[in-house]
């Protein structure tokens, strides 16, 4: 009766994941007051809705890769509890990184985007290392599942979801060699979770 | 049972769209600390209360076309999915181009109100354009539809969600003939939309 | 089928009151970079943390009030739900008046502080003008209603409604007397229909 | 029928409770316009990250916490609503103090560390305080409580619950002896809560 229902870790993890896309917004802004709206000032501002592209649409597949697991649940143990909420720090925490590395794109110092590549594809591979620690937590705990037949699926998925921290990963080496090669793994990791079944 | 659920799918849309139309009163800024406050001050932000106002109604009608159209759902696709993403990226982004809007028209320049109704109307027109994909997926897969009967009821809207798009473009030319008149059509096109039917 | 259900009118409605309730910290801001950080700048923002204690509570009771008009309900229709978009429009407002109201007050000009007063006043007035219409639309839709016995009660309510308005209403007036009479009032006026009985 | 269910009680607690700590990141700035991007900028911010990180754990443990008295319920009456309303608004007021402190741990005034940390433990303290009475409200009301075995439950968790308000009133003293022991004690405050087994 007092166990976590995992009806509201999902009301929760939704309302966490929705507010934290809908938030990247205010990483872009209008033209500041002094400053004149031209097609070329609005443009100039082309990462900052780079960013709110990349980010919405990361954050909305991690939604589905969320769903995808709390499907599986039966039940809720303290430990997935606390390393959904770690999970979720993370994401919300996603605004911050965008923030950076579209001022970071806005100047031409290059030193500044790697840093701004580094702490983006940082925090990706972090997210996407909690997501790999609760699908190995899943794959250990089958009693923590709603079918037998979902341990197979839960031992698949944790394998596979170390691709997700280690792609990331690579990224940020990458910055170091161009500061664009960056951007396009981004685009290409969220392509790549993106057509992945949502069954398996 | 790893399938998206049309329940999730509907709380995390929701989610997004109350917060987006939530979010639009944090551009409107109480007069600044050195500004006095009088009714000249207050009344000068008209343009912040009325891209608030339209923005809002906007949103809402959305949400009510989305409701209607998540009701046939009898289960979710990868494109559904990917569109309805696309959506709601689009639909929490409008706060931007509010911004943008009511700046321009607190200045006396209309050059910039024309670019500031360029961009409004274009993100308007495109939410209209991702709705039509939406309904002509469901036309085409009946599948994921709830009834038989539904089949003939989404051809049927993909049609007349057509006019959506067509219409705020529409507001793209107006701009460059009087910048008052897009303004007028943003009311009248939220007016047609809601005074649609809610059976049809 | 695809009329609007009351679940999720619930849904969008409370997502809009709770992250409107939310925002008004982002009005409450620590003192800024150059300014030192004491207990008496902190005591001077007072107004701010006043405004957010006030405007959260009276939040809270309209979302009450919004969850007492709704669980009335067996169907929504289009009036119904265009007053709701109205209502949660006024609500999500509710964080610029607030602002205004604690910027003025933290300021000693009397005449700053009527003027954000009639601007507080009158937008609970207007809320408090459509709840008493949506009561009155209930009254006269009985088939909105989930029993017959609700038809007594939409009436009654529909009367008591009237006095919300009718009492903000009256704060402006006695701004122009006292610039501390309208804050005394909000108090009373919130703590008034916080006692109104759960059931009637 | 008219009575507050505990279904949208809870709603509205987790839409606040989500929303609170998704608006923590807005207080982790990236480097202004002028500022250079480096590592050593980056890290001049870890007290906001420091924040970010305590004040989203400590929200996620409160939800927690919230969820186990609210799985109790069967009803809610008027002094439940009032005091969970109470709960949620200084819930939502968490970035402010997190902001503040981290504010002051990012200058080298030892006063304004002090200062903060009042602010933010007195908060924290509030907040635990109100749970304490929530729990002592309910150990006296066993009609709201689902079911009778749940009287135990509720009067040794009102004991219990008396730990918080305590514990983070005793940091309060600490930080007039050295400003980084407050840090640790919440650090550990909230390790001591997380790890309470979710049924007792």
């Amino acid at each position: 009766m007092t166990e976590m229902t995992t009806d509201r870790l999902t009301a929760y993890s939704d309302g966490v994941i929705a507010i934290a896309s809908t938030l990247l917004v205010l990483n872009v802004h209008p033209p500041g007051v002094g400053e004149p709206l031209t097609w070329s000032t609005l443009w100039a501002q082309w990462p900052a809705y780079a960013g709110y592209v990349i980010s919405f649409v990361i954050i909305g597949i991690m939604w589905v890769a969320h769903h995808r697991m709390v499907a599986l649940l039966a039940r809720v143990d303290e430990t997935l509890l606390y390393l959904n909420l770690a999970l979720l720090g993370l994401i919300a925490f996603i605004p911050f990184p965008t923030a950076v590395l579209a001022d970071a794109l806005a100047q031409p110092r290059s030193s500044e985007i790697v840093i701004a590549e580094v702490l983006y594809g940082g925090t990706m591979a972090a997210i996407g290392g909690v997501f790999t620690l609760l699908w190995f937590h899943l794959a250990r705990r089958p009693r923590l599942l709603r079918a037998s037949e979902h341990h197979q699926t839960a031992r698949r998925r944790a394998r596979l979801a170390l691709l997700g921290p280690l792609a990331f990963l690579l990224t940020i080496p990458l910055a170091y060699l161009n500061t664009r090669l960056p951007l396009v793994s981004y685009a290409l990791i969220g392509g790549l979770f993106a057509s992945r079944p949502p069954r398996s």
